[in-house]
């Protein structure tokens, strides 16, 4: 009998495999069985969900000290930058943890948009702290366990990104082993934040949710890992990362203006709050592509812009600015696959898309992103931020060693389309 | 400056308390600082999720061995029951064990439909053999680590259910320590599903989502804990709660009937076995309320019913039939409160909802789950499962030690509501 059933999955495997619509629009049920790429390499079978345990609530970070005692914690390092250092989010944070009875260690030299010697340093630190627990306030520069921003998601997500300085790139560690254990999003954080910082972010919590619903399928991504254990935490596009993708896009589509224009909407940033952990969930387990991709050498190579909003002594491009210039040639580019993905993107951000064509889905999205963007105050492309026609080169150079995220994305693409890309990110009006 | 930002701070929740509308219907924009309950007890301000690590994929079974190598698994413990011990989803598991040299025992002896004698028997088993993992393959009665049902979705949450022989109830346990590692879930499992299994599983996801959608909020959840730890699991619906209910009941109401229907078509029974996780994230970060409550009594007090499909040597109510046999009334006594959201639940099952009144949405409801049952062959009611009048003060006692979950339903209900409940469910056509 058990002989019997086994022939009769195998003939429906089959069967299912056949049936299915391979056409890139079509593609997407999720139900397709173990089988060949149209590569001819055996492509993955199995998505993986992990998530870090998150509480909300407002006011919540008063709670941190009690679940460090909870957890039996006696040597702890709080970690946070400068700036934090003197707002409320670490004054709370600290209070609870005095109050009871943690003893803690602060470490407040976390960089903005770190590097590789400011984690060795942060590392160093650690190692001679023999700390047995870790509290990090902050954006996801401090790794987000108490996120202060609206954008990384970082609290949910096995992911860290660093500028490596020797090749003047970003780039990222990616392991579930990094993943927090419990994340506090705490919205009374959000009144803290300036106008930019918000906007910058939120594109970050933006671009999380359109790359990560057009990544590659999980079940188009190859190789097949031979080993559950060697499944990349970015697996491409799956049933559970799509929904929080689109959730979160929805917030952001609703209160991001808000949250931006109004430091007093409690509202709306509470609501961006979660929407930035709900996008993490759904790119730590998808993955994200090319904005975040080729964000990294823009970050990266930064010459003289200084962005509005942001306390630092070096040039800085950030992140979230990064990633968003690109977006709308990005997804002009992309929605040459999945373009009914792309169409109900753009839908959910305003476009009325009844009358839409399936082959404009591409400019159709990009349209309604720059006006997004236009509307938010948005610097006018990467000539805006300092970069000409002549740093092309460099920018698709320092592109090309981000192959983590650029191979999830729905499509392969030539150092020829990646320096057309930045060339057409360079004006957005 | 610290002190002026927690001074505005404070003035913005004020504001906010004040602005914030109370009534029922309008009361889940989930941005309610901390404050009073309307009964004047200090109510919650902040939810938790925590979740089981997923892993979904056909065929995904035959990695569980490279798992546990993975964990550095010594000693096994394979639990299931004697029906499953015989078909390929434990032959499958077995064989993955052996073929990764991981030593394992298997315990076949898992009573469908657990007691607390047989709970006892699995614990002195299990600590006989001081196992160091444990792999659970079966529907909830096994806690579904590998489920082979498309209901319960106990791969993903701290709930343990059993009979309590002496008082002849349901109840459970329930605690994020019992959280599963990690839930495979294989859509080939489901082809072995007989198709009342399949009907009255996947109305347990049902019940699961219409519940957990409309429990009562976690910020009018009292009392308000004292400390993180003992925040319930079950904490009221919540905006994570929220997306994950809206999301199973879809999946419900486009695959349940097909799944039912045609023992072959794996697309619709690989959707419902998402479906169930998708509904066990939500309801075990939520809670289920009244159709819960009451089923416990209803499968605790069987008399003679034995359910087709299920080879067992007890009468038996299957649990997602003791559930939603209830359904129908208790929506239209809950739709008192949130009728808005009762409304949308009924017309993602399918009903046309453009004309209704709010104050019919019970009404709207309560049609749309007959009809859903009715087509689906499901038992006359209570009646038809054999109870009538005289066994309500015994179903009525039986439900008033589950506050576990009938506080968290939305309006609270004394023992004359319970009986008009159980005496409304005795028909349901």
């Amino acid at each position: 009998m058990a002989a019997a059933a086994r022939a009769r999955v195998a003939y429906l495997l089959r069967q299912l495999q056949r049936a299915a619509c391979q056409c890139p629009t079509h593609s997407h049920t999720y139900s397709q069985a173990p089988g060949l790429s149209p590569s001819g390499k055996t492509t993955d079978y199995a998505f993986e969900m992990a998530v870090s345990n998150i509480r909300y609530g407002a006011a919540v970070t008063k709670e941190v000290g009690m679940d460090l005692k909870n957890m039996g914690a006696k040597n702890v390092c709080l970690m946070t930058d400068k700036n934090l250092s003197k707002l409320p989010p670490v004054q709370v944070a600290m209070d609870s943890l005095v109050k009871n009875g943690i003893p803690f260690t602060v470490y407040d030299n976390v960089r903005v948009e770190p590097t590789d010697s400011s984690f060795m340093e942060a590392i160093e630190f650690a190692q001679k702290g023999a700390f047995d627990a870790y509290v990090a306030v902050g954006g996801g520069s401090t790794m987000d366990t108490l996120p202060t921003t609206s954008g990384t998601g970082s609290e949910t997500t096995g992911v860290a990104i660093f500028d490596y300085e020797h090749l003047k790139v970003k780039i990222g560690i990616t392991s579930r082993a990094i993943k927090p254990t419990l994340g506090l999003i705490d919205p009374l954080h959000t009144l803290h934040m300036p106008a930019r910082v918000v906007a910058n972010s939120g594109f970050d919590v933006l671009c999380h949710a359109l790359e990560s619903y057009t990544t590659l399928p999980y079940h188009l991504r190859s190789p097949c890992p031979s080993n559950p254990i060697t499944r990349p935490a970015y697996q491409g596009s799956n049933p559970i990362s799509d929904i929080w993708a689109i959730h979160a896009l929805r917030i952001v589509a609703k209160y991001l203006k808000r949250a931006v224009r109004n430091p007093d909407d409690l509202e709306a940033r509470s609501h961006m709050h979660l929407a930035s952990a709900f996008a993490g969930i759904g790119f730590g387990n998808a993955g994200v592509h090319l904005c975040h991709g080729m964000s990294y050498p823009i970050s990266g190579l930064v010459k003289m812009y200084k962005a509005k909003d942001y306390n630092v002594d070096h040039p800085l491009v950030p992140h979230g600015l990064s990633v968003v210039l690109t977006s709308p040639a990005v997804f002009t580019f992309t929605a040459q696959m999945f373009p009914e993905r792309h169409l109900e993107m753009a839908e959910i951000l305003g476009a009325d898309t009844r009358t839409a064509r399936i082959q404009d889905a591409g400019l159709v999205l990009a349209d309604t992103l720059r006006k997004f963007l236009f509307d938010l105050d948005v610097d006018d492309g990467l000539a805006a931020v300092g970069y000409s026609k002549a740093d092309i080169p460099a920018l698709v150079k320092g592109t090309l060693p981000q192959e983590r995220v650029t191979k999830l994305a729905p499509c392969p693409q030539s150092e020829e389309d990646l320096a057309a890309l930045f060339e057409a990110s360079m004006k957005l009006y």
